[in-house]
């Protein structure tokens, strides 16, 4: 057994996340290492903080990222808030509201479903019916950006409708974060998780969370034990809270937080707002392209994210074959259709550093020879000017 | 605000870990970001594996990564292999063993406390005795190389006793992994982890696991689902084990993973065997320079693990101080003791990449030069004499 060092390709990442990566993040990542109790790494951990308040719009004093990707943080959420018998009401609109219902059946919660159309936002109406039906219920959850998908759900009257029914809410915004307007504070969220390697454009590894005072103050009053030793906010806040003296409870992943760090710095340094508009500006121009080649969104325009684009595959076209070619010639990644929308669409990701006009751009041409060599039934040499059209409005 | 890019000063790192990174390693982690699913990225994690196995010295088909760090890898363990009242006989010689408890009990489990001396390697005999009073046990778990104090206990023995009393054996080899002799298969290991920050010299935020076929036929043959969605073999063995087509489960840390990659192709390259031996040298020479300055070892010396030296702190000296000034003075980190040692041990490292004669040297003439600044009842001038006689042999 001989195994080489490991020199991946450069690809230009353009599916539902991983995205593309700032350079400036993959240096500060190979930086060297500091113990996780140097008092220098420590006042970085302050500085993170500071950061990822300021990214989730919020001053909950418990915003920090777990030391795991975006489905741990989604775990600490639900272990932490969810006490066997609890009644949650889970509103599903694509494959990570199953997930919800997992983590709520694994914790001992009752989960009641509320389902809506795949690719549709999350019907407020149905989420009202379904408190007035469960008055027992303790926590709402629902996805602000479906991944599987691209469609927004209206986050600030879902919290709303949860609170008047004495609900806390959790938040998925593993996609919304940085991309797309997402307010914490102002929207009463209780308990949000996301990732870093969307609209953050970090590598994927780490789930930014925050948790109000009325999350923190379920969690503080459990009558049992939170059921991961790992996730425990009780322990993980001695290291990550306020207190003077951090006490140890596991090993921090000291430069993926240096990553983390960077691309944070990235986002203060352009604005959030100036995000925001990035990301909307750049999938209006994608969209006016796509839309030229005769290309259907599967999301109604009310409803798009303007980070993750999941339009139909023409009728007759091997998807799979597609993405092959795109990866190939091209050398880019564009998204394949989750759970019930595999082979059906493609989700094309305009996230963080990769949203952009170059971007934007490059992908359109792309597709546009690659649907071109196969025969698709799409209209050719028309989108860059769409887009362009866009671009320079 | 305006937070600025973080640039950590360059420390030398010879605590209870994160150890030294090799700039490989760094340089690796700072490559171009691949998609999770990437066809390229899969052939890396299928090389992952190769190199994991030959680290653990397994053909267990099962091995790699969690995607979080150590202490998520010891959760992995227990909520796959425990189940609701499942009694777990914990040995309990230092810190780690304590936090088996905690995850036995989280997991439903009932812990048995078998308690050794802190300092001392886990006693065979009190397991035995342990299994005849509670014959009903199911899993045995211990740590092989205690962190908190250095200790080294025979895995080899107590997995043996583990297996004659009918039950699984779940071994800590956080810090054992590539420093020490560790033999998954040769010892019929159950169910390991350990983590990347240790003897693999790599970054903090990966556990490696390994789990025999025997424990997976118990996590398959569950009466209960695993209580841990991101921690459940069954779906993490989808997109690791394997099958031809990855299933997605979580987004892999992709670059965190090349930083592995990278430390398994430079312990491939040394040879495992080799780097226990080059573990033990140093380890000899450290102490010589230790011993001749007067400072005891906490531990016995047949239960001395080579990569962690902890050292019981002289009369009268602030040991906080020593280590503060350490850091200021030398940029070089030792460790504090833990729980129950906590101001009375100085732990240092020498665990893969740190674990070099330059290092011993360094660490032995700081120590030198703070503990006479602060008139420490040690021997002067005399530790580097001792350490270079067994470098030289």
């Amino acid at each position: 057994m001989t195994i080489k060092s490991f020199h991946p390709p450069q690809r230009v990442l353009m599916g539902p996340g991983p995205s593309d990566v700032s350079p400036r993040v993959l240096e500060a990542m190979s930086r060297p290492t500091l113990g996780h109790l140097d008092p220098v790494f420590v006042a970085m951990m302050d500085e993170m903080k500071v950061l990822l308040k300021y990214a989730f719009m919020t001053s909950n004093e418990l915003t920090m990222p777990v030391s795991a990707p975006g489905s741990a943080g989604m775990e600490t959420c639900f272990v932490n808030l969810v006490e066997p018998g609890d009644k949650v009401i889970v509103c599903q609109n694509g494959v990570f509201g199953g997930r919800m219902k997992e983590n709520v059946e694994r914790c001992g919660g009752i989960a009641v479903m509320v389902q809506d159309d795949w690719g549709r936002a999350v019907d407020p109406q149905k989420l009202e019916d379904a408190l007035k039906a469960n008055p027992d219920t303790k926590v709402v959850a629902f996805v602000h950006a479906e991944t599987s998908t691209g469609a927004q759900s209206d986050a600030k009257t879902l919290v709303e409708i949860a609170h008047k029914h004495g609900c806390l809410a959790i938040v998925d915004a593993v996609t919304s974060l940085a991309g797309t307007p997402l307010k914490v504070d102002e929207w009463n969220i209780d308990a949000i998780y996301s990732g870093t390697q969307k609209c953050l454009s970090c590598t994927p590894g780490l789930s930014p969370v925050s948790f109000s005072e009325q999350a923190l103050e379920k969690v503080k009053n459990r009558k049992s034990k939170v059921q991961s030793w790992f996730m425990d906010l009780n322990l993980v806040m001695a290291y990550w809270g306020g207190a003077t003296k951090r006490a140890y409870h596991h090993t921090a992943p000291i430069n993926a937080l240096y990553g983390l760090h960077e691309a944070l710095v990235i986002l203060q340094e352009e604005g959030l707002q100036n995000s925001w508009a990035r990301h909307q500006k750049n999938h209006l121009a994608l969209r006016a392209g796509l839309e030229a080649m005769g290309l259907k969104f599967v999301v109604p325009e009310s409803e798009r994210l303007p980070q993750l684009n999941a339009i139909t595959v023409p009728e007759g076209v091997d998807e799979a074959a597609v993405r092959a070619m795109l990866l190939s010639d091209y050398g880019l990644e564009i998204g394949a259709g989750l759970g019930a929308m595999a082979g059906k669409v493609w989700r094309i990701g305009l996230m963080g550093h990769a949203s952009n006009p170059r971007n934007v751009r490059f992908c359109l041409s792309a597709l546009d020879d690659v649907l071109g060599r196969i025969k698709a039934p799409v209209q050719h040499g028309v989108a860059l000017d769409a887009a362009n059209r866009k671009l320079a409005g």
